[in-house]
Parts: structure tokens; C-alpha cells; sequence
């Protein structure tokens, strides 16, 4: 097996001290330029691991990029990657991806190992379980570009990317409100973090517009699985009055709840009328069709490393501290449509 | 913005010279152990970042295993990485991920940055494009493990982690033959890559073996994605006689195609009769649901991380150079029952 080579190794090779060979590799001003120039090549040949010495980092770009996601097992997920991949791409960078699992210890590790590993800027996703910033401080304090997108936290150095929760939510809830419903209930994530807590306002807020009551039972606060999805079917089926229209903060979710709903006898959208969130293939798939809000994770990505690669060209002091919305959209399915005449007019069929 | 702190800020601080400094660091026996510990206590007071000067990395582990995947956007992928997270996190490991987005040149930079990062290990699904293993040479060499899972080529020290294709392959076209099929399509990925091969050989051997005509022209290559599914049924449609039976090598493009086909009037499974590969969530909610090959994703990221540790850990020079072969299985659900009677028997439905 080999061994790592090290300065002694070269030092050894080119009969030069190790003080030599490390400030030459330092690009320290007591070398000089041919000195440097030998040990360089030197390096290079013996297989000696680049950047290993740097003296200034900051300087010295490993055109990587760090990526910190809660989970990767979601299409949402894989398209705000694939968003970053293309940009990242062509502007000769690389991502390293790791997941937090939700948890705030790995998300630790992760903030650890990104940092180890000399990422040139950080892009996170928060976990359920992240109060605070701590951990992202090495990185802030060493003007380490970091970017947070959907699920965000203030900082007055870093941009949030997210799209209106709020808004889509309160968008998604009137439509279930023209369709004639007026009991129903919204399944959602962690409400510790923006976007289920947002998502959560806009369905509140919407019942209101609509002198509609807002009722605590109605909420169902889940991990927004597969599993998750029959459980809240069970849950809901038991309720005292049956709602007639749900509202679900994943389209994973949604699926198996009318799945669920189905296997025991309830029409959709006859006798309650459903909406997703995210727009994933998978909504295409059920029947029927899934109305959901189309979430735009691709462009999510794209503009994530859009506005890194600013930071890194230190062209953007301005753009930085701000919170950037991404444009969120309904579309309409047959999951939700109860009154046909209705809602022709301003449906948007995809 | 901070700098970095370098061995000459340290020298600087405890008024040492910097030779003494990296010495210590790098745990040279010139350096009396009183004032290594001075000097490491600074390092790390002053964030010094760790490992930067190891002069023998393979000593200094970083916790950190690389992955390098295809793609991330598939549920196959995630429950692979599922797996892989469980292992390592009990084990105090950190994963990051990469992905070649299937091209060489994206595959040899996310080796070198997986080298720089300076893992421990390395875990590798190959591109489609990937001919040979030169860029993972600088792992081998110096020791590092290196594990090739599902899409695997062979290394004389690398251990590689599969299914057995051909066997999968061959039970679906059997079953296929069994509901009556005797024209049967065959829709995969690219040929250079093990597990397209392979399952184009089961399904030629169980054509064979069933005395069924082999034909070309009922292979169709292409990316397995949703709208290479709709494309390949466009293309199944204006086959001279239709085929009663399609095996697909993945869910996703399985799903589309009966889509297509549904949309156009086709019956499946009485006019065609359609198996998938890799059990998806999709393969679930698509009506009729879909007959597939239960891929043992999550079992196969735990077995790569366990077989990188016992490599890790030393004790298993003996298990390097094999293939291990995990169990899959059919399961058989309505998307490919024309029989009923004749199936019912061997049938495992999930």
C-alpha cells in the first residue's frame, strides 16, 4: 500500500529542507520563483495531495460546493439538486451532498465535514430539529458564502431562496373553499420550520377570507410519509363530522391518504376534495389525478448557485441578507374538482 | 472576513518557529511531547483546521465515506443511500454524495474531490459512460477501500455488490411466458453497464428456454425516464404485430408507458401484459398495479458500508475481490395477471 506523500518525502527527493518545500508550497516570498516553480512540479509528480498546505484557503478554490439537505428521497429534492448540478456545472464547479436525516446532530457533522473538506460556499436546507445557526458560524465568520433555500432561517449575512408558503397555501385552500367545501382539514410537517408553518397561516388565513371557523382538530401534524398518508386516512375517518376537503403539505402524503380513503369506500373528489403540494410525477399517476401547487425545485437549485457564485465573484455584497420568492403555482386535477362549471374558467390544466 | 489560521500564526503566537509547529502537527519525534501538546492545544483554540498537515493521512481518519451515484432522482437510488447512512451513522461515519449525472467527466471530478476531502472510503455506482477504472487509480493505490454497488465493473481489490440480474430478468420474461405471452418487449438502459446486460441475456435465456424466438427488434434502448416511456410506447404502437407482453428495467418508465398505452385504448393486462423493475412507490398507485422486481436497495447500501468498514477495520482482506450477490424477487400484482387460476399458486403478492 502506498503512503501519502509528504513535504519530508519531497524534501527527501529534491535534497531541499522541509521549511523550504512547505513555504515554497505556501507560495511564501522566501523562495524564489524557480525554487518554487521545481517543488511545484515535484508535487505534482509524486502525487503530493493538492491544497493540502495552503496557507490562505480563502485563496486557494477547490470548486466544490457543499449541499446539506434534510433528506434526499424526494422528488422535490432530487430537482432542487438537478438545479444545482446544471449551474454548478457550467460555471466548473462540483457539489458534495450530505443529509441531515432531520436530525440537528448530523447536521452538525455535515456543517464539520463540509467545512473540512474546504467547500467553496455552503447551500442548506434546514432539519426539523435546527434552532439556531451555531453550527454555520465557522463558515459566516470566514465570509464562506452560505445560502439557505426552502426551509430557511434569518441570518444578516445569508440569503434565504423560498418560494410564498403562505401564499400557495391560502391559494390551494380558496380553491377547495369555490368547490364548495367548508370543512377540511390540512395535514402538515414540523411547524417549526417556515414553509409548514407559512403553509399552515395561508390555510388559517384563507378559512377567515372566507368566514369560514378554524378549528385546532383539523390540523393533522405528521412526518408527511407514505405512512404517514394512511395513518391521517385512519384518523380522519374516525372524525366526528367527515370533512369534505383535505389539504396535504406533500403530494407522498396526499397519494396514500386517497389511496387510504378509497380502499375504504370514499369517493374523490365526491365526497372530499384533495390537494397535494409539490407537483411530483407521482400525482400524475393517482387516480384521480392530484391537484397540488407546482413547486419549482429546478429553478430553486439553479438560483441557489446563481446567487453563491455572485457571492464567490464578490460581485453581490448587495444581494446578500435578502430573502428571494420563487413563484409557486396551482394546478388544477380532477382530485379537487367538484363543481365543473365552476372552476373551468380559471383552472390551470397541465 | 477571517483568514484561515496557518502553522506561521501558531509559530507566531507561542513563539516557536514554524518547522517546529508543522513537526508537531505532523507528530514528528523531533518534537518533545510537553510541547506538542502546547501546540495542539493552540490549533485548535485558534481553528486551526484539523488534519490539514498529516503526514500520514491514512492514519488520521477524516469519518467520511464518499459516494458517487448516477443520479439521485430515482427511489432506488435513495433507498441504496438509506441504507448506506444507517450503517455509517452507527458506525460515526458522515456519507457525502456526488453525482456523475452519468458522464466520465463528471465521474473523474467528483473522484478527485472525494480524494481531496481525503474519505476514508469510497462507494461507487458507475456512469453509463465509464470504460475503465483509471480514475479511481490514486484509491487503490494508496489503500483506500473502494466498493462498486449495482452498476459494478471488475478490480482484482475491489469488492462489487449486486443482484443477480440475469436470474431477476429471467423469473419476469418467465412469468410473462406464463400468462400466455409469446411477443414480448424488452425496454432497458445502457448495454455497457452490468445490470442492462444482464437482464437483456435473463431475458433472452428464458425466451430460449421456453423455445420463444429471439428478435432484436423487440430491444428498445433508451434513458428509462418518464418520457422515454411515452416514447417507447408510441414506438410499441406502430410495431408490425403488437406485442402481449413488455418486461421494462425500471418503474419509472414502466409507469409512463402503460400510461401511454391506457390513453390510446390499450387494455393492460389483457391486450398487454407490462412488468417494471425496482418495486417504486409508483409501482403501487399506478392503475393496474404494477408487477415488479423487488430490489433490495436499502439492504444493498447497508452492505456496502458494512463490507467498506470490515475493509476499514482491517479484518477482511479475504472478503476484497468478490461479488456478493443480494436476493431479489417478483412481485406479481395485476399489471401481468392474465391467467388468474393458473398464477394464483405461485403468486407473492405484496
Amino acid at each position: 500500500m502506498e503512503k501519502d506523500v509528504t513535504i519530508y518525502d519531497i524534501a527527501r527527493e529534491l535534497d531541499l529542507s522541509p521549511t523550504t518545500i512547505s513555504r515554497a508550497l505556501n507560495d511564501h516570498p522566501a523562495v524564489n520563483k524557480k525554487t518554487k516553480q521545481r517543488i511545484n512540479e515535484a508535487a505534482e509528480q509524486m502525487g503530493y495531495r493538492s491544497n493540502l498546505f495552503a496557507s490562505n484557503l480563502r485563496k486557494q478554490h477547490t470548486n466544490t460546493i457543499g449541499v446539506i439537505v434534510p433528506r434526499l428521497n424526494s422528488p422535490f429534492m432530487s430537482s432542487v439538486i438537478a438545479g444545482m448540478e446544471k449551474i454548478a456545472n457550467e460555471a466548473g464547479y462540483n457539489l458534495i451532498i450530505s443529509q441531515s436525516l432531520e436530525t440537528l446532530e448530523k447536521e452538525k457533522a455535515n456543517a464539520k465535514t463540509m467545512f473540512d473538506s474546504r467547500v467553496d460556499g455552503l447551500l442548506v436546507s434546514l432539519s426539523y430539529e435546527t434552532e439556531n445557526l451555531d453550527h454555520f458560524e465557522s463558515f459566516i465568520s470566514r465570509g464562506i458564502p452560505l445560502i439557505f433555500y426552502d426551509r430557511v432561517a434569518e441570518h444578516n449575512q445569508c440569503t434565504s431562496i423560498v418560494i410564498d408558503n403562505l401564499q400557495a397555501a391560502h391559494r390551494a385552500t380558496t380553491h377547495l373553499i369555490e368547490q364548495g367545501c367548508t370543512n377540511i382539514v390540512h395535514i402538515t410537517g414540523n411547524l417549526k420550520r417556515n414553509v409548514y408553518a407559512d403553509r399552515l397561516k395561508g390555510y388559517k388565513y384563507a378559512l377567515i377570507d372566507h368566514d369560514l371557523p378554524f378549528s385546532e382538530s383539523n390540523i393533522i401534524v405528521n412526518s408527511l410519509s407514505e405512512e404517514a398518508g394512511e395513518e391521517a386516512a385512519k384518523q380522519i375517518l374516525k372524525m366526528k363530522s367527515l370533512p369534505d376537503g383535505i389539504f396535504v403539505s406533500n403530494d407522498t402524503c396526499a397519494v396514500s391518504c386517497i389511496k387510504a380513503l378509497k380502499r375504504e369506500g370514499i369517493s374523490v373528489p365526491k365526497d372530499i376534495a384533495v390537494i397535494g403540494f409539490n407537483n411530483d410525477p407521482i400525482s400524475r399517476v393517482i387516480e384521480p389525478n392530484l391537484t397540488t401547487i407546482n413547486y419549482p425545485g429546478y429553478e430553486m437549485g439553479e438560483l441557489a448557485v446563481k446567487v453563491l457564485l455572485l457571492q464567490l465573484n464578490g460581485t453581490s455584497d448587495n444581494v446578500s441578507s435578502n430573502t428571494v420568492n420563487l413563484r409557486s403555482e396551482l394546478i388544477i386535477r380532477e382530485s379537487s374538482l367538484r363543481s365543473k362549471a365552476s372552476s373551468k374558467k380559471q383552472a390551470v390544466f397541465v
